[in-house]
C-alpha cells in the first residue's frame, strides 16, 4: 500500500507499465443513437442560418410540447422556493401530498380507488421503467411490445439484459398488440408493454381491448405494463381507460410531461401492484433516493390547473385537425388513426422508400423537420414518418401547404 | 383478437380463468432495506410525540445537510421562473453552460483541464452509477469496493446483474482500500470503486494514494470509478484530489447534493474518459432523457455561492471539532480518522456487539438518532455505528453531554 503521505514517483512508474490491458465499454451501453437526433441539430443549424425574414424551420420532429408548465405550477415552485423551502429529499416515493393528489385523479378521471401507498412518484417515465422492469422481470427474460414502439422501451430492456420481443403491427390492429398475437407467443413473454395512446403511432386500444388483454397477461402469466403517459390527449375516437381500473397486477407509467406540459421537471410516477410496492420502494431508494423536490411541489399544483392546459390542448386539437384535413390534399394520405398523443404516423411508401432520405430532403426543400420511422420500426421504419404536432399552431398549420410545394401538387 | 368496438363480457370470462400463473418478482428488486429507515421512523414518532418543552430528538442518522439549497441558487430559480423559461428538456448531459460551469470548476479548484463534452449532468449521484456501471461493465463483472461503503454501490450493481466485491478494510488503512489489497484479488475486477471522502467512515486516501490506484487499475484492466461527492467537505487531515487529475479512463461522479446542499435538486455529474463519452450519451438519452432543467440553472448558479456554502461548512467544522472533543469523553473513543464528509464511523465494540439495539436504545434513552453500521458493512458493521453531523449546529452540540449520561459517565 502507498504510504498514507504519499507514494514516491518510483512507486508509480513501477504500477505504470507500458502495456496496459484494454478498458471494456458494457454491452448495456450499446443502444442504437436516435436518427431525430441528426434532424434536430440539422433544423437548428438552418434555423440559425436562415436570414431575417425568411420562412422559418417548422419543428415537427419534437415529443414535447411547445408550451411551459401550467402558470399555477410555475408560481407553485416559486412560492415553495420564496419561503425557503430547504428542498431537501423527499421520501423515496414521493411527497405524500402529491401521491394523495395522483390517487385523487385516478377517482376523479377514471371513477377507479387507487391507494395512494401504491403510487410511486418517479424521476419522468423514463425513471419508472427501470423501476418497473427490475422489479418485474430477470436479465434473459423477453418482454412483448408492439412495432413502432417508443425506442426507449426496447434500449432500457436492452441494457438491464432483457429481451425486447416485437410485435409487428399495422393499421389492421391500429399499429396495437391483439390477442392473437399474444396468443402465437410460445413460450409466453415474461412481460408485455403497450401503450394507449402510443407513441409515434398515436393510435390507442379501447377500453374492452385492454381489458382483454390483463385478462389475457393474468391468464398467463405475463406481466402488463401500460404506459399511460399520453392519456388527457385524446380526441374522442376511442375512449380512454387505465389498465388500473382491469387489472391489480398491471404496472402502470404515467407522467406530467404531456397533457401536464412539465418535460424538463422530470416528474412520472407508476400505480403499482400490491406485490411490486415493497420491492420497488427498495430500488427507488437506491437508484434515486427520490425525484425532484421542487418540481414534486409543481407538479401537484399543475393538476389544478385544468383550464390552461385544456387550452393548450385544445390548440393541439385544432393542429391535428389542421393537419387530417390538409395532409391527404399534399400528398400524404396514409396515416395511422390519429386517436391520442399528438403524432401522426404516416405512411409514406407510395412517396419514398428511404424515410431517412425524404426527411433530410423535407427539411432542406420544405423547411419541416420530422422524425424517421426508422428510429421506432427498425424493421419496416424506412416508410414511415412520424409528424409531431404538439408545436406552435401557426406553424402547424403551415406545413400542409410546404408539404404540397415539396411534393408538387 | 377484440373488435375495435371493444370485446363482450363472455370474451373476458373466457379469458379469465380460475388458475393464474403466479407473476414473479424480479431478482433485481432484492435490495436489502436500510436499517436506518427504522431508526428514522421511530425518531419521527418519538419527536411528534414529544410534550411542549421537552429536550428534542438530536438527528444525527441523516445524511443531508440541514441547510437548503444557497440562496443565490434558488433565486436563479425563481428568476428563470418568474421569466416564463420553459423548462422543456435539456441536453441529455445537461446545459451547455452547466457543463462549461462544472469544467471551469475543475481548472479552479484542483488546476485539471477537464472539457466541458466529457461531462454529464446527472439526476443526482445517484443517477451517475447506473450509467456508469452499464458503460463500463456486463452483468456478472465484479466490481471491487471497500467495506464499509455506501449501500447503493453495491445495490445498484446487484440491480443489474453484477457483483459487488467486498474488500473488509479497517482503521489500519482510514477503511480505505489499499495497493496490496488490490493486488490479492486473483482475477482482477472489472471495475473498482473508491470514495474519498468516504460514507460512511469519512477517511480519505492521500493524493498519491488515489495516483497510485489508478495506475493499477489502468495497469490491470481495471475501470476505476471514484466517488468525489463529499469533494469540498475535507478538514485539512488530508489532501484533497480528484482521480481526473491522475486518470484518464476513470470514471468520476460528483453531485451539488452534498458541499452545495442541494439534495432534493437531484442534479450530479460525471466526468467521463472520452471512450465513455459517446455510449453514456446514449444510455443518458434513454434511461433519463435530461436531468430536471430548473435544477440544473439553480445547481449552475450554488457554484458561484461561495459565501454561503463556506458559512456552512464552517458550522459543520465546529460541530466536528466539537464531537471530536468531546465523544471520547462520553466514552465512544474509537472513531475513524474524520477526514472529511460529516459522518463519524464509530467502532462501539466495547460498549455492545449489536448496534441495532444500540442505536434504539440510544433513541429511546438519550433522544439521539444515529445509523447502524449494518447498513454500511453486513460482515462487521454490528460493532459499528455513523454519526452525521450536518444537522442543526446547537443539536450536535448536545450530543456528547447526552451520550456521557446514556452510557453512565
Amino acid at each position: 500500500m502507498a504510504p498514507a503521505g504519499g507514494a514516491s514517483d518510483s512507486d508509480l512508474r513501477a504500477l505504470r507499465p507500458s502495456g496496459r490491458r484494454a478498458l471494456k465499454v458494457g454491452r448495456g451501453a450499446e443502444a442504437p443513437p436516435f436518427l431525430v437526433m441528426d434532424v434536430i441539430a440539422a433544423a437548428n443549424a438552418r434555423a440559425a442560418a436562415l436570414p431575417a425574414g425568411a420562412p422559418g424551420i417548422l419543428r415537427m420532429e419534437v415529443g414535447q410540447p411547445g408550451t411551459g408548465a401550467p402558470k399555477g405550477a410555475a408560481e407553485a415552485a416559486i412560492r415553495a422556493l420564496r419561503a425557503g423551502a430547504p428542498m431537501g429529499y423527499t421520501e423515496a416515493f414521493g411527497l405524500p401530498t402529491l401521491r394523495a393528489r395522483i390517487a385523487r385523479h385516478y377517482a376523479e378521471r377514471y371513477g377507479v380507488a387507487v391507494a395512494p401507498g401504491r403510487i410511486a412518484v418517479t424521476v419522468g417515465a423514463s425513471g419508472a421503467f427501470p423501476l418497473a422492469f427490475l422489479a418485474g422481470f430477470d436479465a434473459g427474460d423477453a418482454i412483448a411490445m408492439a412495432a413502432p414502439f417508443y425506442p426507449p422501451y426496447a434500449n432500457i430492456l436492452t441494457a438491464l439484459g432483457m429481451r425486447p420481443q416485437i410485435l409487428p403491427c399495422d393499421a389492421t390492429t391500429r399499429f396495437q398488440p391483439s390477442i392473437a398475437m399474444l396468443e402465437a407467443l410460445d413460450p409466453r413473454p415474461a412481460g408485455l408493454i403497450i401503450a394507449s395512446p402510443c407513441n409515434p403511432a398515436g393510435t390507442m386500444l379501447a377500453p374492452a381491448e385492454i381489458a382483454a388483454i390483463a385478462a389475457w397477461c393474468d391468464a398467463n402469466g405475463v406481466r402488463l405494463i401500460s404506459d399511460e403517459i399520453y392519456h388527457g390527449l385524446t380526441w374522442g375516437t376511442v375512449a380512454e381507460s387505465t389498465a388500473a381500473a382491469v387489472s391489480s397486477s398491471a404496472i402502470i407509467v404515467n407522467s406530467f410531461s404531456k397533457y401536464w406540459s412539465m418535460t424538463g421537471w422530470r416528474i412520472g410516477w407508476l400505480v403499482l401492484p400490491e406485490d411490486l410496492v415493497r420491492p420497488v420502494e427498495r430500488l427507488a431508494q437506491n437508484m434515486f433516493i427520490s425525484a425532484p423536490h421542487v418540481a414534486q411541489v409543481a407538479a401537484e399544483a399543475a393538476m389544478d390547473c385544468v383550464e390552461e392546459l385544456e387550452a393548450n390542448k385544445a390548440v393541439y386539437a385544432r393542429s391535428r385537425a389542421r393537419l387530417l384535413d390538409g395532409l391527404p390534399k399534399a400528398g400524404i394520405d396514409r396515416i395511422a388513426a390519429a386517436d391520442g398523443a399528438f403524432y401522426l404516423w404516416c405512411d409514406i411508401g407510395a412517396l419514398s422508400n428511404d424515410s431517412v432520405d425524404f426527411s433530410a430532403r423535407l427539411l432542406a426543400e420544405a423547411g419541416i423537420a420530422a422524425t424517421t420511422g426508422l428510429d421506432f420500426d427498425p424493421g419496416r421504419g424506412a416508410r414511415f414518418l412520424r409528424l409531431s404536432y404538439c408545436g406552435d399552431e401557426a406553424a402547424m398549420a403551415e406545413a400542409p401547404a410546404r408539404i404540397a410545394r415539396f411534393l408538387g401538387r
